[in-house]
């Protein structure tokens, strides 16, 4: 109906969006959620082509698509469900992944990796909830060296209120459905941290590890600009 | 209509349970809110009366009803909102109440009175909440003295998880209404204390510093029988 | 990136705090939900060789835990879905768990035999909703005996206040998602229970008989220490 | 726009439905919530002139409104909100109000005050709350005497279930506003009575005593056609 | 730990209340939702012993539950998963049961059966939905039969505020859970229902067809008593 | 910080945009919530100046806001909350607003004379709720005879189902916060019209009296283009 | 019961309206959820048959009902789970359906073919996104050429907002159930778009592509009437 | 009870954390949502006499808390209800504060002087709302310049998921409670922040421009170590 737009790439399914990288300095997603491995595969093939210097990230896959892309040649992170195709790029700055419960480990990964595509190395801290402080506080000290930090929780997510009071560091918290009876899927653990009482917390969607991750990986490449 | 029960005082516009005292070991209350000045101190010299050896408690009064309050000759603490007529018991046991802020200083001030009115002697600690946790730390070793706690907070609800966390005293978690927004007028510090990950944190109604207190003061007793 | 503590076990996917016992007095427990058969057997292994002279908890294991539990050596309760390793210890106060109905059996279950872990002997009462009072009334001076009470209730969730208003016992609710509908996955019954006309009611998460149990036991621990 | 309806009174303000009592039976009503004095008596007087035999009920009024109507010559009820014009018919069948509590009285009113204009003998017994049973269990057998039950509470709204288990009259349940915090405006309440586990309970909207009046009366006057 | 109560049958799962017909007249039910084949027989055989001469109702069965029941020689109703055991009563007044569209179907027999059970003779008109009213008028004269009219409705439950127009016959609404998105699994019918603007219109659950028809039942038995 | 652009008109607190007639051949509108009375008339001004051939409308007015319009020269519509400055314009289409209830008055003159400003003639037909259905089947008929219907109805929110499925019209739902309880303010009546079993049926914002005008402005402006 | 009504054929099961093509102007439409096979070939036969000329078109269909229409000579959608019997109708007037991502597709191509079906021609826009404009903007001009525009997003929402500000089009916004987390199964995207502050957007129930098909069908034929 | 902390000042009312600068590189605040003028201008005073080469920041005053602060010496912000006690620091690094309405301005000016009061520049940009694209497009190349976005909307929350599209900035979105009905006091625009489908975008509490501006002035701060 219109004339091809060279920053759109038209796949049938799918209208690719190819300037984002032009636009924001991200590497190109794809959310996988709901795409079949032949979709995923194939936007994948698409976004590697024309970003060839560049790793491309797909997240949200189903154990069919993590397959289909292993076969494509991209790298494959079963716990966070996340593909890479192509390289990582040199790490600049740091980020940290702080992770309440062994159940966050997956949102935790995705945070994670997405970071590290995004830009900065990354390292995770796990199973440090606030029902055990003992264990927050030992590695107290390590979270200043981080240039951002991601907090991650369920339950009743106040791991962010108690990092975000003994820290000044830029942090983004990501609330997640771990839980059951009224944790309602993640959205107790949600509103504690939109009311978090340590001032500078923000937040994203529930289980949203990838937001996090390009967050903070923007955050950290500022600060190391 | 039926034959006239001793266990209830028929005042017209109330039939003013007079057996509780006998079925529970608490003293009578009365429950303020949306009752006129004059059938407050009804009811309280009604109870007051009846057991002439315990002191009476009001809460949730209204400016008005506390001045009438004060009139009958009962004690009036203007925070918390209620009236006490009669003596305090001698203290049997301690509960100690913990507040995250200024803020929910009167449903902290209600938790301790009422605890008051009901046997055990009563320590207040205000201020220390998770964004500043050393001052927390500062009071830990006094709560292990409690033989029940009360933890008050507002905005994410915190408290409860890291205090229960820190002691195995029994913990009674009362959220309260202060905050704005995605609080939803103390939903959100309701959800995350009923989600807390320090095992055998219990709560109570938002703002319901009144039936915390009851409840600890239980616990003291027995714990001093 | 720290110093290992000697609180914390590393296993590689978890950090197992070995401190609980010291800090609050009570049992090791692991959490089962979301958990392998092989993470469960290997942290109850942990924590039962730390603390040889103690009976260790697991609940909300799948099929295929219990029976890893049970290969283990663990006494396994299917319709609590727990199971425990190593001796319970020996009787120290009572608990006495209430519920409405048959469908509310295993958070009964779960809140007994986490009681037993705890430390007191336990009894339960079943089947004596509110609908059929005589029921109720028929175990009522049974209920006196009790260090501290749970009322387990699904749909309406009307018998914690109708209990609670027969006795002094400290009481701890535990609404569970028995019903369809407007139970809303039992928040139903927790609302009704949260906002109890009977004093001194206090209220757990759904189908939380886990958090009931340790809290119950607490305060009658405390009653006969 | 359209031929005049004999049915229906247009005062340019309100198309009066003239025709409902040809429909179903039952006396005309005003409405008065959100109605200025002068809109009220004007419609109250249009349906009495209309049907100068019948008693017309007008609810929800202001004080204003409240003195209006007075002035018209009708009767007026302070704490229902209400009032009537016109002479009250004979009593035909008996309904019983019970209300758990004083708070819930101006609900409990408009129920009774309804039910009367549309037929039956009234009853009202108040402040037999659940947690004091044995206020309940007095005036158990008097209960079986009535055509239809209206059982108001508030707070948790436990009563209409244990009254429901106790007798096999219809019983409609008014849940009503009182309370505060995760009472959430009645609908604690309203969601309690909906998944009453006693059968047969049946339920209408918040603080609606006039609804519950309404088909009360009518199953009452069945009973004695 | 009692002494055995004539009223209740203890069958080691559950405490059975025998006594409920005594006290309300209506028949013993079964509710089936969460319990196996074998306990459903039990009880309901338990109860079809004690009381010879009467139908029992067993509801919310799965396939196989209603199989197990046919076995005992129950009736089965597959659309309405109830079954009954014993003779139907000789129908005394008469409900009439109105469903919206053919999705709320089930919830419409579970109503008309579980009134049989109870006394009355049922109709049921299917069908009839407000956005073709036309097929509602059509059989408007035949509602003012009834003694009691169950109406049931998903999506927005509009059909309780038109019949509660036309007829002054006392009228119990169901909600159903038929619909998607923002009808919320049945909440936005069960709200739609407690806000009719007709007056005298009372609700039940989401999909209680069986709370519907007791209530009926006894609204209709009265008319005839 | 930028270049001035000829499409806006920078008042100091306000970028009012001078486009949207050019855009989307609407006239333009000042949303008056929280604005005060100067900043009101200011943009009203401001708009008229630019477009001296239209009628300027402004919505959500204080009464002393409106008071300030009929000083610049606006015509006010009190019960609306209006004022328009400027000639209405020749009438294109036909708009009829149908509205359940008397209190829903205020709403449906805002869509009225929203409609008007925005070219169609405009016709109000109110007080014909489904509780009286021969109401509104009287005036079936010329419902017909406009282009776009809006319909207006607090409480369950029935009446756009009702009229969906009498006519073919492109219909409007415009829910109302008119009601008590468990209508939520509105969101009761904004469910049921989202879930209308009548096909065709849209909806906006609750007592969105404005938007269905605009809307309903383009549909009919367009059927006689 | 009643009378047979010339404009009702009574399958058994159900009581298909045959009147509303003449009462509405829309062909006619099976809602094929929940039922079987059977059913929605039964009632799309008698449809048919009734009339001849005009398209009959069957949604939410199974894979199983899919096939079974396409034996009966249907033609089907599979990513609209729909089916259409009979010729499409010579294309009146332009919908232009608009969808902000590829998991939209199947509620845009529902909202597409019913469109159709209802009379005008149909074009569809996908994968233009609010979060790369650009895509969107290179086919504004398009959009003018319609009719009436329907908007199809999830997640937030916000595709509606934008379109709505650049064109005067009438617009049905759908949200969609796409999202996961706080989207809480499309909620935030309704309550997005019913919070348009773009004027004159109209809203439909979540996933409803077909109500937002039958409206612009409507809007689009009167435009060429 | 315990020993005086260096780090905190008793002040009787309230525990004052002094030690927060040092934890986290922030200057000291006052929330002064609930205290009387007297506690704010204690705390203000206790503070700068603490830190006095820093300013220090009130917020959430009343208008008499506001003119108690000027008293002291502060300046004040009434549309931000903000008041700062001592000099401003020397901006290092750039927030821009996006708002999409004047509505919003309070909420974008307590953010602006948050930002600006812990350290960088800020330039705000208002009235930029989605409905009229030609505005945000227009400045869209500043907003590159900027080290943090803050983006500031009410109603349907849209604008940060476009500005999240156009620029790889880090970005802040706080949604407000402007709006009406289904805006739900802000909930909607939180839901809608919280579903961006533009990665990156980070959210706080409605109505939190405090909590954006500590965020955004720490990344600001950092890019500019």
């Amino acid at each position: 109906m219109t004339e091809p737009d060279p920053r759109t790439a038209d796949l049938g399914f799918a209208r690719v969006d190819l300037d984002r990288a032009e636009r924001t300095g991200d590497p190109e997603v794809v959310y996988g959620a709901g795409k079949t491995p032949e979709q995923v595969t194939a936007i994948l093939g698409t976004l590697a082509g024309r970003h060839p210097g560049r790793a491309v990230l797909a997240t949200r896959l189903s154990t069919e698509a993590l397959a289909a892309c292993a076969e494509l040649g991209a790298t494959v992170d079963a716990e966070a469900r996340c593909a890479v195709l192509g390289e990582l790029p040199a790490p600049r700055g740091l980020v940290i992944v702080v992770a309440a419960g062994t159940s966050d480990g997956p949102v935790a990964r995705e945070a994670a990796l997405t970071a590290q595509v995004h830009g900065p190395g990354v390292e995770v801290i796990t199973d440090v909830g606030v029902a055990g402080l003992h264990r927050l506080l030992a590695v107290r000290d390590d979270l200043e060296r981080a240039d951002c930090l991601i907090v991650v929780a369920g339950m009743e997510g106040a791991l962010p209120s108690v990092v975000g009071g003994l820290s000044g560091v830029p942090l983004v918290a990501v609330p997640t459905s771990v839980g059951y009876g009224a944790s309602l899927g993640g959205v107790a653990a949600l509103l504690a941290m939109l009311n978090s009482c340590a001032p500078g917390v923000t937040v994203v969607n529930i289980d949203n590890g990838y937001g996090a991750g390009v967050f903070a990986a923007r955050v950290a490449r500022r600060a190391h600009a």
